[in-house]
């Protein structure tokens, strides 16, 4: 483990010299465009959760008073310290747990962009400097959680947690412009900082992992750029990250070559209910729009899902709100009846027993299948036809305007109590340009949020 | 794991239930004083650290400019924020490897008092309540240590780091009178925050890792008293604390009844000098002292040690400063010629090549035995005789008045350059009291440092 398949480096050196040579070439348009994306979605899901009590617990105890901060808390119209603004805006992100996913590394965003953020509204960075660094972080959160391979997380550290917090430092590295010692010592800051059990899930300590990550992270970058050492492979070291905390650990998956960054493998959530019931929903949603379907047309529905979604996602008769968001029937008969899934407050006790979706649910059967990870919806028409649609939202999108109009749609919905609908077109208007922006001024001016 | 040896409990409400019992009981003279001298000795090698380059780099990051914060930077007479606070002097605290131990739990006190006097600094806080939380933070540590055996360390975790944030959140706690439930929440925040590897060891990392132990610690307590939540059984959770960090897991060994607090089996650091050379240091002075001898009465010595200790700190024939360090010969050369090992200058190049100090070394022989632990020192005198003397610094002092006038003696010369010979007189009749006094104010204004 101590060096890595391609040359004599060390694992640590090895990363580094990827995220150099990152550094030094020109980024992709589809690169570019999904860190956008990805940044959008987290801007998205943070100002949602602005109301969220663990965000009023941590702003309260880590910036009481204290409007003098260099950073802005976003949607919260007040500011903070660079350090304690990434830890209360990055538990904001997670707090919701609606922000995006690479798998398996976890959530990719979390973590690095708050990191980011901060320290280029610290520095006055440009735009395309956030995208790079961003884009850096994400990849080393991946490339580590290659290095790392499954025991880690199924051991019960969560990746969002460990990984994220190496991601930030790689990231708050990036835009400080560390050379490749300095980068070293960063993630080897980080690495001993790295932590975060699955045993908390449930609780607030799950967001306070990414808010956590990116303090950590963060810390550690700011530390080394002033000349703070540490081990300098951290990962691969005797007793060190995945000496302690792996036992399926392959430097040579870490040094794939790939013939594009990881961001570009960001899956996003656009659904408030369970994510095992999104491909059921993304199928059911495409075969209404394709065939102009309502719901009196429909027969009869076979959803074919993998046989784990069954014992997480299958309740036949839910009755209250909550109960729906883990009903395959129910969030079908959501989507067949042309209903807004994004909309956390379609999910009712209400919605659970509205006569016409019962009805349409009692039309709807469940059936496991082993044939593929996607979830397959055959809908029988009341005029003989049937119709047969799948979806798999574990692939990312090939189309990627279409999922830009995805993610706009999906903001515009969760800061509608937050934002005044102009300060929103300009926001993703701002977001849509990020690298071409001199710097994030205009765009902090406008994520302090409305005072409504 | 889930429950304890004792009753229904989980682990870690065992471990909750056992720190409130010392909550409602009286506080044994022996723990109280032991407690003091941790305090004292924490505080001297903080102070002499005052000059280290990772405390100017962790000053310049976390308190730039930041002077209307509420609590005190010990020795450099400036302020920072209550987390900041606990974080730069945890760091400077253990930045000299100087600071005590408690076998096999690591370095108990570094952790711990910084968390607690910050958080003391903030509330206005007795010196009673400072005595009474350090006290639980240490014996929080301890049993946690006991439930984890010994393959958390061999894995490669820095137990001063892990443990020590699970016991500066439960003396951050204590200082803030937290309920059971709370209790719980906190050592569950603290739990998913507790990181720190060995691979760093001889870095900056090392001492950050009591510094972020003190931070991570002491916002789990604040967060858990705002009412943020996590697992309530982080210690003995599947996927928790233990489940991740230890195959050696031992609840019944967490939940012994002991006769006094484990902060009183604290041991303490007196010479410059690798650890290993203590043994022969204590022998060879009480001889000196005992018998009036000089280096002209030595006609040959004999030093018998454990056969681990050859192989680290046996340099036959030292030729500089830091090679003397790691020299049982010259270091026992040094002690029976009356020397002050306290003092770090002694070991220097010239030291190394003092004829007297060679000619001893000289007649200095190193043997291996497997008798103790402890070291004998046997030296033949010029008249004929044989005197023998034995010494084992693992052992905790029976005698605390003599381990009182020790540790001020450290305490004097450690804090030599920054404080004037009064203030320092003060400080120590402050700390002497310190479960006597009403608050820290006057012991604040002391800490602040002349500024020489």
């Amino acid at each position: 483990m101590e060096s890595s398949a391609r040359n004599g480096d060390t694992v640590t050196a090895a990363l580094a010299r990827r995220l150099l040579a990152m550094r030094s070439a020109p980024l992709s348009d589809e690169a570019a465009t999904v860190g956008k994306q990805c940044l959008l979605d987290w801007l998205g899901v943070t100002l949602a959760a602005r109301r969220e009590p663990l965000v009023a617990i941590l702003t309260e105890e880590l910036a009481r008073g204290d409007n003098g901060g260099s950073c802005s808390l976003i949607g919260l119209g007040r500011r903070a310290g660079l350090l304690d603004a990434a830890l209360i805006n990055g538990a904001a992100g997670h707090a919701l747990d609606f922000d995006d996913v690479i798998s398996p590394m976890g959530h990719p965003t979390a973590p690095v962009a708050p990191a980011v953020l901060a320290l280029a509204e610290f520095l006055g960075a440009s735009g395309e400097a956030v995208v790079r660094a961003f884009i850096t972080g994400v990849e080393t959160e991946c490339r580590i959680s290659a290095l790392m391979g499954p025991s880690h997380y199924a051991k019960g550290w969560h990746t969002t947690a460990t990984f994220g917090t190496l991601g930030a430092a790689a990231a708050a590295a990036e835009l400080l412009g560390l050379d490749e010692t300095r980068l070293l010592h960063a993630l080897g800051i980080a690495g001993t900082q790295a932590a975060g059990l699955k045993c908390v899930f449930g609780t607030m300590s799950k967001p306070l992992h990414a808010g956590k990550a990116a303090y950590s992270g963060l810390l550690a970058a700011r530390l080394a750029a002033r000349g703070f050492t540490s081990s300098t492979d951290i990962l691969g070291a005797g007793q060190g990250f995945a000496d302690t905390q792996s036992t399926t650990a392959d430097p040579a998956a870490m040094d794939e070559d790939r013939p594009q960054p990881w961001v570009t493998r960001a899956l996003f959530k656009y659904h408030a209910a369970c994510y095992l019931t999104h491909n059921a929903i993304e199928a059911a949603n495409a075969l209404r729009r394709t065939h102009a379907l309502a719901p009196e047309d429909v027969e009869a529905v076979l959803i074919e899902v993998g046989s784990v979604h069954l014992g997480v996602c299958n309740i036949e008769a839910p009755r209250t709100g909550l109960e729906c968001k883990f009903s395959l029937r129910m969030t079908s008969a959501l989507a067949l009846s042309g209903e807004d899934t994004f909309d956390d407050a379609l999910f009712s006790d209400q919605t659970a027993n509205r006569p016409d979706l019962t009805a349409l649910c009692a039309r709807i059967r469940v059936e496991p299948t082993a044939k593929s990870a996607a979830t397959r919806v055959t809908v029988r028409l009341t005029d003989g036809r049937e119709i047969v649609g799948e979806a798999d939202v574990a692939i990312p999108a090939s189309d990627l305007a279409a999922q830009q109009e995805k993610l706009e749609r999906k903001f515009r919905h969760l800061t509608r109590d937050t934002l005044q609908p102009t300060a929103t077109d300009v926001l993703i208007g701002l977001i849509r340009t990020l690298d071409r922006q001199p710097n994030l001024d205009r765009l902090f001016a406008r994520l302090a949020g409305d005072s409504r």
